[in-house]
């Protein structure tokens, strides 16, 4: 793993070059794990790695680092401090207060970091990418026969969460949106009672020892009667949206092509209106991360990019439909990680 | 609620005034709740308060808000345009990406949003925060029969967030150091045993359904045997900073001189080196917020403000110490919302 993250830092350096930046000031979360396996969250106190062509530090205070700062020093001084002079990049997960000061402390120009640097996905974290899914496929195999009716949402999120978390090391999220809760997209659970026939959308992901994660929705029917008519038409055009999105994916296409591609055939189908969201996000050691898959985003896709794709109708107060995979950019499209089928 | 929420807005719109700013930028968490009442978080995509001299408005995403921003559209945007030309204070919230793009479309400089604007508590505050020291101190009050020799450190926090739960809305966090695990701030637990005479450090907090937390530590010994002398000795000199600095404690001192009065008792101690953090931090919807109680802050102390008082002493590889109360500053000094004896 010291190799991995040289040869990641060494990339970063790359860029640094390319760009003529001094440094780069990484904060806590899924970036400071990328370049140093570490997870340190120091709440409000300053934690920070600083890379510049020549050094690395870590900053970060003795309250949660044997050696570090102590508090009443001046930390943002100190990252400042091992940098050159110029322009340079933070991570994105520092908050304003420290934004704002380096921003007085720094001779230079601040910038956000760069795409490029986490997006593009080595072997190993496609690898343990895949890993996720299959993981979250092996729950949403369960699923079915847990949404019966009378039971609750709630009661059907409490055992996914177990079961998530027997295949997980932590559970990111559970959503159960039966009936009208479906159409919102954030929906968690509630103690609403599943009806026969109810479409019911199960979002699902979380987090391996590796910090990687998965995600991925389905759309059911609880059994025992049917489905609203435009329901089923509007489930279709969910389910061919998201092929022609992922029949678009290679390398050079843009990520607002490819929120285009899904959202054209929903409108088509006259569900426009009703597909609310943007078509995916990227997902790596953070659950949703750049590249956003959005409409007006010209980000160009490349290989090895990981995102989701996840088109969605969603009636108010009727029912919502979602579906969604991960799926990691090839040179000849794209390969998915989830392989339950999208049928409801 | 309503006229609350109004006369917090009013009073920011005086600062807002006095220092000639066009407006304030709200984003989520316990700033946005203490000016709406709203607990939106809506992850990556900008949910945003606007208040200009005249009006307010609320950006959130509608994901999370029926009639919101749509995925695509420039929602930074949505925002400053709201915004007359001039200078902005951006709350605390925010994370890199939002703060840089904030600065790349607001015709003036930015600002953190203004410390005295939510660390001066008023009498609703003080009383939810009152209610959160009376609940912490029923948990305190049945720590001492949890920590018996022989029972682990996880066991004990188990317990734990089941007491706090029961006086809560949620737990914060559980930290139960017990010998040379009481000499990281910020152990959290482990499967370590209780010996007989282990020194234990606990330090337990929690949310109320209002929003208000808890925060209080004390330390304990394991009955059956005799805690080391050298851990007496540094428990009377933290016992004896807390003193110190609670005595003075009133409208005008500056947060420095508190943490320095603490600072400097335990130093004639002879434990100084050992003392390795802060006097404390501001407590109210957040759970750490300004004013920072630390040396070189100049921050003048104010009637009503909130904040904890924690000197600690750590040994490492032998034990902790730590004493946390949450006080009130009154005109005449402070007064504690916890009540649990400090004596061991």
């Amino acid at each position: 793993m010291a190799t991995t993250f040289g040869n990641r830092i060494n990339r970063a350096r790359q860029i640094l070059a390319d760009k003529g930046w001094a440094g780069l000031l990484i904060g806590p979360g899924p970036e400071l794990a990328y370049f140093t396996g570490r997870d340190i969250f120091s709440h409000e106190r300053l934690t920070c790695l600083v890379i510049t062509a020549e050094e690395t530090h870590l900053i970060a205070p003795s309250t949660d680092e044997p050696g570090g700062w102590c508090d009443g020093e001046d930390a943002h001084r100190l990252a400042v401090d091992k940098l050159p002079k110029g322009d340079v990049g933070l991570g994105s997960g520092f908050t304003t207060a420290h934004v704002l000061r380096f921003q007085e402390l720094i001779d230079g120009s601040t910038h956000l970091l760069p795409e490029e640097i986490m997006s593009v996905k080595e072997r190993g974290e496609i690898g343990e990418l895949a890993r996720a899914g299959a993981a979250i496929d092996r729950v949403h195999a369960q699923v079915p026969e847990l949404l019966q009716a009378g039971v609750t949402e709630e009661e059907v999120a409490k055992r996914l969460d177990e079961l998530i978390l027997h295949e997980h090391a932590e559970v990111d999220f559970v959503i159960v949106g039966s009936g009208p809760n479906g159409a919102n997209p954030h929906h968690s659970h509630s103690e609403r009672v599943l009806q026969p026939g109810d479409p019911v959308v199960v979002d699902i992901g979380g987090t391996l020892d590796s910090g990687y994660h998965s995600d991925s929705t389905r759309t059911y029917v609880v059994p025992g009667g049917e489905p609203p008519a435009d329901f089923l038409k509007a489930f279709d055009a969910v389910a061919e949206g998201f092929r022609a999105a992922c029949n678009l994916v290679r390398p050079g296409v843009t990520a607002g092509q490819l929120d285009e591609a899904a959202r054209s055939v929903i409108e088509k189908a006259g569900f426009g209106e009703y597909f609310t969201h943007r078509l995916g996000h990227g997902i790596g050691l953070a659950g949703h991360e750049r590249p956003w898959i959005v409409g007006n985003n010209d980000t160009v896709i490349e290989e090895n990019m990981t995102f989701s794709i996840e088109p969605g109708v969603y009636v108010p107060g009727k029912w919502g439909i979602r579906i969604e995979d991960i799926v990691v950019v090839r040179g000849s499209g794209a390969e998915t990680f989830n392989h339950r089928p999208h049928e409801l």
